[in-house]
């Protein structure tokens, strides 16, 4: 299980900047798609031992709140924390930083939220004592 | 200034398609990106009108619900309304719809928030009577 | 089977625009993926039925040359033709202009190769008389 | 000035991945893009000490040749090197492999020749020494 804290760095691309100078705001949806695969991995669940496993994770919604632009070159840091389990469903925060210092500026916060359903089409499930491990909250009782 | 109801047309490239066969949720974004843009053209108010008035809108939040993917060659519409304008803030809401019937599945929900900045550099301003024109919203006294 | 011109518009994304103000450089090669389905569609063949006819196609060659910059909203047109037919791959040449007049400026110019694959896994297949057709040049004899 | 061998990893995400489940075309040109920067950063010129020195490069032509596909989490690196330099412009080779082995497979090749242009929009200009420097070629003489 990773701790309470797991960043992930961002490498802007020259592309992801728009005309204003500033990343375009659809990208932020793929750097918190990449952090995602990256915190599970960190939390010891590989993605492919997830689909092995008999289930995947699907996205139902995604909020963003855009502070502050990056800009092309800017030391992107994403932090990623799991802020809500349900039985089906967890949630997802993040926080882009520019720079790794504690108190660097957070640019843009980012939720999403997946529901675990299962490889064979038969719908949503419960999520997996190994998913909930590696999102660093405790195991579901029996 | 347009009707109640503004649709927008989506042409879904097979790039924009991932390895589960459906839509990548980044790409929403850039679907609501011109929708706006459209949609205050259909208002009366084309973007470089706005530029040259003194005034431009900034991105401040995004919201997405995802109901059901959309696959590439799907004949999707997206339908755009304003639902809240504030002193400088304005909100419109996105239904992403498989097809041009009524009854069409909704496939996703998304909702973005501005706010009005002059071209200044001087900072928010209040939306002006043009921008309330387009966004099919009563200008403001005054 | 189409004509000896067959002609494409592109709807620029702002987001497709870079610091510099003009579209960058991958972006050619998703219109160009687009225009190509839809050439072949024109042309007869819609990619299902390419499918469903046991074959596919797979890019082997991109070139592209920059000539002028395309800007957002500029009313961009792609031109596209078969130029060469082999045994086993065919190329398309694109010429994309900002305008629908015969002497607007040529603003890029792409081609790009294909082979025809068999979508059972047993690699390169002869291009098929209905593929000959779409891409408006005469069937194989025999 | 860099060695003759320069190499640039690439995280592939998995919106990059198509429908086929491998990379799509266009991703290339970004990952050529994002790997000239580097290439040129190693050679000890930074993007803001060319443009601090009045010129820049603009993209002139692209060629690539698709060998086998790319996956998503697939060990990507980019071999980049000079492969000739003209009075204002120069060309860049581009090796994608999968894995560092020196025997690793190559997925992809690529080709783009820049003109170095002025910053006072004046066009063209001959490289400068400390472009040639950083392209791993011998100044010009004089």
């Amino acid at each position: 299980m990773h701790g309470s804290e797991f960043t992930f760095p961002v490498n802007v691309r020259y592309m992801e900047v728009d005309a204003q100078g500033v990343v375009f705001n659809a990208w932020y949806l793929t750097y918190f798609d990449d952090a995602m695969t990256a915190f599970l991995l960190a939390g010891g669940l590989p993605y492919h031992t997830m689909l092995d496993a008999g289930f995947d994770v699907q996205l139902v919604r995604s909020e963003i709140d855009y502070k502050a632009g990056v800009r092309w070159q800017d030391p992107i840091l994403i932090t990623v924390s799991c802020s809500h389990t349900g039985r089906t469903s967890f949630t997802l925060d993040f926080e882009v930083r520019r720079g790794p210092e504690v108190d660097a500026e957070v640019c843009t916060l980012g939720r999403t939220v997946y529901v675990v359903i299962s490889t064979d089409g038969s719908g949503k499930r419960e999520i997996p004592p190994i998913l909930h491990a590696a999102l660093g909250a405790d195991p579901e009782p029996g």
